[in-house]
Order: structure tokens, then sequence, then C-alpha cells
């Protein structure tokens, strides 16, 4: 067997483990299957299989727990709190792969809240889009996000699948982000984040209501954000008032 | 009847319905008895039972809700995470009456993570102090406070049902603090939180992780808060960056 063919062959059991993963069929903290079976059913070497799962773990997919074995990993996503930035932003400076699903995007009427946060009358129409946020596959977050009518109709022609609306406001309809307004909770999750998210329902939930604003204060962007509890931590630095 | 008897009638109503919210006879979403009930209890006119409501309602302990009753209330405690600062000052600046119950103060040796955010070694000596902290009767935060040897000592001296530990560092001892780095998470209760905070286990707690730096970047002061999810909300601001 050769080099570059044992390397196709590694890559393969790889990318087969990691759609698992990818996919929910394997989800976190369920064990991976033993070399042994792995060897029988993709019908390569111990060696093969071996790569195969330290690349996995390099790529922090799943984790070996000595004496126990393999095992689907949660990622440890540590967001910084310090200016504002969007979820494809956030993963790519810590090194995750960024994905999303789309649930859903389509024109609705602004309730009393989403119509206070941009600045509309309550039942004028406004744009909202639903997706599941993923990291290297994992699903890490729940949003739904509003857009004034105007903007939001331009937003959702596009593949809200790769494009992030950070990117699409910023650089292709020229929308500056100036800054946001955040409320952090913890919450137990609805029966809609919990499936949405892959978790049980009234697990722990980091939401994160933001809005953000372009030049002129103008609210742009109204978002809500299920964080999987257990897999984020947000950190801050804050400095102490001099005069007391 | 004269009115400064009423006043005085009145008055008595609304400590004794106090105190039972405090104490967790009357706990959040309870409904209170009804005015005719109070009547009864207390041997008072309506409009006596009426007022000592109303300042309930101004306290913020109980809410009116129309055609339904009156409930004791959540109180909706929105902390900025501007600037670091204690308990106490931030249940001055909203208004609320901020009280403790100390649930232990010792000497104990530092585990691994305690040890590594003040800069110790594992197993040294630090003081650990657990304490509940209330806004306005409330168990609002469960609160575990590790100080290095030599300063916790002191702090363990005083009276910290009434004295913030920030106060004491500062004021008291000369410990300036400069600034904190906070780690936020949306956690389950664990049992022992729960039945601080008098909740169901696994409620959702808003997790805080804050270790306070004096001059020279010295650790001086860790702590594990944990508030309760459904009666806090955290707010922030946060800028973009200019340059994408």
């Amino acid at each position: 067997m050769s080099v570059a063919h044992d390397s196709l062959l590694y890559a393969r059991v790889e990318k087969v483990l990691a759609g698992e993963i990818t996919d929910g069929e394997l989800t976190i903290g369920n064990q991976l299957p033993t070399e042994d079976s792995l060897i029988l059913r993709f019908g390569v070497s111990r060696i093969t299989v071996r790569r195969a799962i330290q690349n996995l773990v390099s790529r922090g997919l799943v984790e070996i727990r000595r004496g126990k074995g393999t095992f689907v990993a949660a990622p440890r996503i540590m967001h910084d709190l310090k200016e504002l930035s969007g979820f494809v932003e956030d993963m790519h400076a810590l090194g995750h792969r960024p994905t999303a699903r789309v649930l859903g995007k389509e024109i609705v009427t602004a309730n009393a809240t989403v119509a206070r946060q941009l600045a509309l009358t309550r039942g004028e129409r406004v744009v909202r889009i639903r997706r599941v946020r993923l990291a290297d596959g994992v699903p890490l977050s729940f949003d739904e996000t509003y857009l004034p009518l105007e903007i939001g109709k331009k937003i959702i022609t596009n593949n809200l699948k790769v494009e992030p609306i950070f990117s699409l406001l910023e650089r292709k309809y020229n929308v500056p982000l100036i800054e946001a307004e955040y409320k952090l909770e913890a919450v137990a999750a609805a029966s809609e984040v919990a499936s949405a998210l892959r978790v049980k329902p009234r697990s722990p939930i980091f939401r994160i209501e933001r809005t953000s604003y372009s030049t002129g204060s103008r609210p742009v962007d109204y978002e809500t954000l299920h964080y999987r509890g257990d897999l984020v931590q947000f950190v801050t630095r804050l400095v102490r008032k001099t005069s007391r």
C-alpha cells in the first residue's frame, strides 16, 4: 500500500466520521466506535484509523479519554465581549469553521418588542430570518434576526447559508454598523430552541438580545441569539471607576 | 381613627407582608391573599390594606395583574456590564436594598482553579467566603469568594452581612481595585446553588467568574457569582471595529 493511497484512505475515514458528527448521527459525548470496528467497517489498517482519529482530535471534533475511548468533543468557544462582531467573524477569530442552516426567511409583522428595537410601529412589516449557526459542524446558536423591510428584502435574496448578514449590510448594501446594545441572560431552552440546537428542553441557554445601529443611531438589525450554555463562555475585562 | 394611627396600621401590614416575601413564605409568582382576607387577618380597613399593597408595588415586591390579583413580583435587575462594581454598589445604583446572608467563612486549600486565578500554588491556604446576596429581601445571587490568606484573614473579622468586601479592601485595608476579568456563562443550578437561591435544581443560572486585580496586576479577589437567571439581565454596548 503506497503512502499516497494510505493518505487518501485516512482522509476518507476522517471525512466520513466528521460528517457523522456534523449531521448529528454522532453527538457531543457519544463514544466513537472502537478502532477494531472502524478497521472492519472501512477495511483499512489500524494506522489509517489512528491517523484519521488524530486529525479529528486536532480539529477539536473528538477527544481521547484515557482508558475510556474516543468521544465526540464539545467545542470550547470563548467569545470576547469587547467589540461588536458577528458569528462568522467570531468563529474565524477562534479557528472554528462556521456554517449555517437557514430555518426560515419571511416577511412578518413587528410585535411590540421588535417594533421598539427597530424604531418602527407595531404591526409594520419586517423581515425575519431564523438560522442555526454551527461551529465545526456542531449547532452552537439558534438566531432570530429582524431587519427593517427595505433592507431585509434585499438581504434575503442572498444565500444566507454562507453569507453573513453583517458582511452583506456593510459590504454589499453599504449600511455601516457603528455599535450595538446587548442584553445578556441565562434562560431555559424553550422546545423550539432545544430542538434547533439538539439539546434537551430546559437546557441552559445563554441568550443575547442585540440591536445594532448604523450611522445616525439608526437601528438596522435586531437579533435574539440563543447559545448553547454548555458550549460557550463570554469573556470581558472591566475597569474600576476611580472616584468612589 | 386618626390618620397617624392609620399610617401605623398600613406600615404594619406592609412590614408583615414584606417579611413573608423576604422569608420565602410568599415566593415570586405567588398570589397575595385577597383584600378581604387581609382585612380580616389584620383587622384593618380596606383603605389600609390598599395603601400597604400600593407601597409594596412601589418597592417592586408585588405587582398587580389586572383582573387576576396581586402577585409577588420578580425584581427586575438590569446590571450594567460597563465597569467593575460590587453587588452593594449595583443594588444602590438600581434603587434596590442589598442585604446578605453569610453561609460560611473559612480557611481552605486552593484547588487548581483558585490557585491559578489568585497566582498562588495549588494547596496554598486561602480564605473562602460564601454568601447569599438579596435584593429587597429576594435571594438574587449565591457568591463564593476566594481571597489570598493574608488579606482574607483580615476581611473575615468584619461583619460580612453588612460590609461589602470591595469597600473593605479599598477603604479599610487600602487595597485599591483596578480592573477585573469576567467570564460569563449560562449553567443549570447545582443542588447547593438551587437551595441557597430557593429555586428548583437545574434552574437557569447566570454564572460570573470574576478575578479582580489590584495595583501591579496583582489578583486579590476571585469570585464565582451565581445569579438567578430569571431575575437578572446584563446590559452592555459594544462598538464596531472600523477596519474590516
